[in-house]
């Protein structure tokens, strides 16, 4: 578990691989997005992907497995406000998709001494190394509470005993 | 079916509500965001979301999912290169969602001249009218056969025939 003061910006988080099926697709597709091209192969050969493609919201959720099952582990949990969602590439059945997710920016947060902001970059590959997807999040992240109390005793004016 | 010239700025599209059961939040989470806040109240509880909160992915999901069922439907269907997406509140079990997609901008595409671009913004809310998400994507939404004839017999210096 890491606390905000634990992560540097430049940190690089991995995971993945992570095959993609032609099932999968289409069950998500069936629950949350059931357009022809999530669908039935011979359907979306007649649409503007060629072929049967994952919804860009299955790629999402896909990507945010990854993320879960890497090494970038926030106290807290992965949670905050969003940011900028790109697809560049369709997701195929049969593709393996992994992740590379980059720290770019840690502040403090003004309102709440106990959390820190983290905007990252999570960029999903393919096996071919192409991007399918960036996510540029800024997440809530606790604060160490060793920090905390030092928070709290400089608020109150009290210097933290040695 | 509506092709790029049938929109307009200031078009709104709506639908739901759809109510959220705990069930279908766990499960969502188990197979895409396995963290204790989405998949077990009393864990939640001692979170930041004091209690079962919907992966933000489950909540773009079902958003998708009204988008598909409204009446915003592009000729050759929605899809696009995604855009900002915000949360804003949590979604809980029990909440009945609703979305409110409005057309922000329309351009023509450069590089294809038989599709154009369409910005919008979708707009989620609970039960109690608070935004819960926000999503502005751009999407691309195919041109009217005619117009693209049309687009062909300029490009060709062809004067269309009366």
């Amino acid at each position: 578990m890491l606390y905000f003061e634990d992560f540097a910006v430049g940190q690089r988080f991995a995971a993945g691989p992570r095959r993609v099926e032609a099932a999968e697709i289409v069950a998500f597709a069936g629950q949350f997005d059931p357009q022809p091209f999530h669908l039935d192969d011979a359907a979306a050969k007649h649409s503007a992907f060629g072929g049967l493609a994952a919804s860009g919201w299955h790629t999402a959720a896909m990507t945010m497995r990854l993320i879960v099952d890497s090494g970038f582990r926030p106290a807290g949990g992965i949670f905050g406000f969003g940011g900028e969602l790109l697809w560049l590439k369709p997701v195929r059945p049969g593709d393996e998709l992994r992740i590379d997710s980059e720290v770019l920016e840690l502040r403090e947060s003004r309102s709440r001494p106990d959390q820190g902001l983290l905007k990252a970059r999570v960029t999903t590959y393919n096996q071919h190394g192409e991007t399918v997807q960036t996510f540029t999040p800024t997440l809530l992240v606790e604060r160490r509470p060793a920090s905390r109390t030092g928070e709290l005793e400089r608020v109150k004016g009290i210097e933290p005993s040695s």
